[in-house]
Formats: C-alpha cells, structure tokens, sequence
C-alpha cells in the first residue's frame, strides 16, 4: 500500500482521487496546504476526502505519514515551491502543470528532481482519455505514416468570477494562458507524435476579459517540432457556455499517409486513408494515467516530457510577450 | 455584351468559362499566352474554347479584339506581366492568384491598376463556395459577436507528376506554397470576417516531394489581424489521393459569442452558440463570383482584397525563409 499526500487545494488533485477511489494499491494519507493561508476548502466534497487529516504544513504532514508519493496540485505559481519540496523529502511527485511558472523554475525542478532521484508526472489530464491514446496507437501503428503537420485546439468556457477567481488576473499566481491551457496542446501533439518543440513563434492576448489582465483569452502560436514537422496550436476561452463539454479538446495530425483527427468533445476518432471520407475509428480502452506511474511501472507520461512540456509552454509565453521567434 | 480575352493557358480560368457558359452578357473572344511559348493546350477541351480564337501574341490579339475584360491566368511567375500588360491596355483583370510572384511584382500591378484606373480581381475561388458565403453572412450578422481567433486549414492533394509538372519545383515560377494555396486559407478569414492580417510567423518546408524542391508541402503561420484578432493557418499537400474532394477547406472563426466553422469538402456550415452542440446551418444560395465584376458592380471580391492577400502571403513566404517575424 503506498501513501499518497496531498500538497495544495486547488487544480486536477481530484482526477487521482477519482482514480484512487477504485483502486486498492494506494490510499490518500493527507492533505497540506501548498503555500501559507492557501483556502483548502476546495478538496472538501472531492472523493476520498473524508478519510484522511488535513495538515497545517507540510513538514507536519510528510513528518507524521512518511508518504511514498505526494500530489502537488495548488495555483501555478506555487507548483515549483511544492514540487521542489517533495522532491527533497525523496518522493514521487504526480504534479499540476506548468510544472513552473517560470523558466528558473522550471529548472529548479529539474535540478531537485534529478539530484533527488525521483519520479515526476505532470496531470496531463488529455493522456488520459481515449481518444487521445487510440490517436497515438494509430500513429505509433504507422496508420498515417511519418507526421509532418499537426494542429491542436484548446477551446475553453471562461464560466463565471468564481471559475476564474481574481488570482487569474496575476500573471505571478497565474502563470499565463499558454502555460495554464497552451501546455495541453503541446501534450496532445507530443503524446500522439512522440514529437517535441524545439522553436516557438506565438502570439497572446486578452480580448475582453479585462477584469483578470493576465489571462490571455486568445493564444495561437506554430512550433517546429524535433525532425522538421510543424505545428499549430489555437487556445481559446470563447467557448460557448451552452456547449455540452467544457472544453473542445482537438488533434490533427497529418502524416505522409494518411491523417487522423482526435476530437474529445465528441468522443470520436477519425482516420483519412485508403478511403473517400474519414472513417470513424474504434475506441481503444483508456489505460490509467496514474496508476501505472503510482505502481512505479513506466505509464504514460514521464518526467522529460513533463518537464519539456512546461519549458515549452513557458517559452511560448515568452515569445508572445516578446514577439520573437525562440528556440526551446 | 462585354468582350473578354484570355491571357495565359494555365490556371483557373476555365472557372471564369463555366461561368460564362450561362451567361449572355459577355463572352470570350480570343486567348494568347501570357508568356513566350506557353502551353495553351490546357484550354483545348475546356468550356467555350471552341467558340474563339487564339491569338500568337497579347498585343495582335488586343488590337483585334478591342477587349473590356482579360483574364490572366497563367503559372504564378508569369500573372503580373500580363495584369500589368491589361491595365495598360485599360481592361478590367479577373487574374489568378497570388497577383505578384514577388513584392515588387504586386507593387508594380498596384501601381498599373491604379494610374490606368481599372478594376482587378483575383480568382478567390473560395469565395464562390456556399459554404464560405454562409459563414460570411452569419459573422455579418453578429451571430459570433466579434472575431478573435480564426484558423483555417488547405489539405491538397499532391497528385501524380501531371498534376505538379517540373516547375512546381521552381520558385520563379512556381511561387511557393504559401502564396499559391496558403492565399486562400487567408482568404477564407479575410472574406468571412472582413480582417485582413498586419503581422506574420511562418513556417514551410517541403518534407517529401523532393523531386520539386521548391514546392513546400507543409506550411503553417501565424497572423496578427486588424483590431487584435489573431488567426492559425495550416496548408499541407499530404491529403489522401483516396479522398472524395480534391480539398480539406475548412475555417474556423471564434467569436466573442459564438464560433462558427464552415467545412468545404462537406458542404457544411456549424454555428455553436446557444446550444449544447454545434447547430448545423443551412447554405446560402452562393452568389457568383464573376457575374458582378463583369457587369461593373460591387461584388465579392474588389481590387484591395486582392492585393493585400497577395501581399500578405508573399510575406509569409519571406517570413518563413527568413525565420522573422514581419509586418505585412
């Protein structure tokens, strides 16, 4: 059995709880705040919630449970303090991302998780999804050949003042809507493709949210990936409130063969080649994101890619706010 | 009955030709390459082609005809000597696209079509399309309130060697990819909402179709629009020879209350704004691309859109060459 804690009350915590609830390898041991007067109350009325003691600190709680594994999941400004932490106390970390809200932070978790020697994943909440896996076998498979051109799409509601609280305003606690939705799109372009950034050219704006200036409401940005393919990314937080999902989570991947479409909102994947139109693909069961990572078994999602990914995200920010083209 | 000549032997003028198959108030009356020893055997077995003559050169035939109209449509190397050659001559030119092979060509075609005081259009043929009128017309009305996020896609096929002859692979001649398909990708943004870009990133690269060196067959960019707007655009040349359409068209235009994507190679429009899923909206009768030119009326497409896109997209090759950021 190993011994989860929590560091931090805010972001995708509650997607390991929801997995833990079903799983008898792992329990949660704990709770701490992430950074002194953090509200918790958001974990109160998540799964798994009520069977542990919440903490004042997390030297008090990784004193009192000697954890195997902590969950950093808190505001991204305060991710790198969290993650750096567990790191130093030899856990495993399974973090929110960005792993850093900035690159010197970015690099301190590099730095404490390698000389610490320990394991890290970032929720990269798309892996998780079915689409997104059948997406990559298809390409892993060969289905589409070498690829040469993706595209990928984070639409988002904003909701209201309460699913954007005035912190999103700061671009410190924040970190920027690259970083916070951006880094999603990357991950579904390198999870399918096996393919990461090496140069950025973005742009980033806020159109009309102006009540929180640091979040950006439109980002688009293209990257040169490793091997000379390429790539578009479009974020956005004017999706519909009506919509049935909250966000419209989209891949395209185009290969010397063929090219496949992965589209969450609509659960579907399709594959262009040898036929007139898109043929609609079967479904792969969804593998867990977190379990394998928990059992200490190579998974999904590791801590290069992790760590690639939030540089790149941070570096797209960079360039935006720039306006320059940047290596990654 | 306005009298329209043909210059060049290459292109899309056989869209002009299907146009004027129904029509009774102009007719071709003569063809002439547009260059020394061009090939004008593309036109035999096109529409009206029986029913003129061709001419040795575009002077005899001017002078024997005593136009109103040309239509130039030749390789994109060869396009602004023949415009500039029309306007000169006092024409009105429905040209092929992009107008200039260069900046300096576009400026020279500026330049004539402004001193002679003729009316130039290029051959957006997007913009003959129901679906693009469609998307056009909701944006119009409001229904996605204000654009903020655009992204447009071209999927071609490559075809076989008939389809890409020996100069594709020229750029003298062949141009590039940006400014032959990538025009109309910024096209479709700049038809349906009205924005024309002001600043570019771009990326092309020819990943496979070696034997055309200069024939890029991915690319992707960047653009900063008018007002803030920004816009993702993709073109590729990988799209499966299986496939129905010869094209994958497809724009997506996000709004500050709605989004709106029009998609050609299924004749279909979806607005999603005010309902769970995106709502399927019926086409618009298409409006003709050439009748309102011919007859001297505003129609879809004027003079400025046609030099600014031409513009616009021989930047973005610039940019893409140069790894710059540039205004356009």
């Amino acid at each position: 059995m190993r011994k989860i804690v929590c560091i931090g009350g805010w972001g995708h915590f509650f997607e390991v709880f929801q997995t833990l609830e079903k799983y008898d390898g792992a329990q949660v041991c704990g709770a701490a705040p992430a950074y002194d007067g953090e509200d918790m109350s958001f974990l109160a009325g998540q799964p798994l919630t009520e069977s542990f003691p919440m903490f004042g600190s997390i030297d008090e709680m990784l004193e009192a449970v000697q954890p195997d594994i902590a969950i950093v999941s808190t505001q991204p400004g305060y991710i790198a303090a969290g993650v750096v932490r567990a790191a130093e106390a030899g856990l495993d970390i399974i973090a929110e991302k960005p792993l850093g809200a900035t690159l010197e932070e970015n690099a301190a978790i590099a730095e404490a998780v390698a000389q610490n020697n320990v394991r890290l994943m970032a929720i990269f909440s798309m892996r998780a999804m079915a689409v997104f896996q059948t997406a990559r076998r298809l390409v892993r498979e060969g289905a589409v050949g070498r690829p040469v051109l993706m595209n990928a799409r984070k639409s988002y509601k904003y909701g209201d003042e309460k699913a954007r609280p005035e912190w999103f305003g700061k671009r410190e606690v924040y970190s920027g809507t690259f970083p916070w939705i951006g880094i999603h799109a990357l991950d579904m372009i390198q999870f399918t493709t096996g393919l990461l950034p090496v140069q950025v050219a973005a742009l980033h704006r806020n159109q009309t949210h102006l009540s929180r200036p640091d979040c950006e409401d439109t980002c688009c940005g293209i990257f040169e990936l490793e091997g000379g393919a390429q790539a578009t990314v479009s974020v956005d937080y004017f999706r519909p409130m009506s919509a049935t999902t909250h966000g419209d989570d989209w891949v395209r991947i185009v290969g010397t063969e063929g090219v496949v479409e992965a589209r969450a909102s609509e659960n579907t994947v399709t594959l262009l080649k040898d036929s007139a139109a898109p043929q609609s693909v079967p479904l792969d069961d969804p593998e867990s994101l977190f379990i394998p990572f928990i059992e200490g078994r190579e998974g999904l999602t590791g801590t290069d890619d992790a760590l690639a990914l939030s540089r790149a995200c941070l570096v797209a920010r960079q360039a935006a706010d720039e306006n320059r083209i940047l290596e990654i």
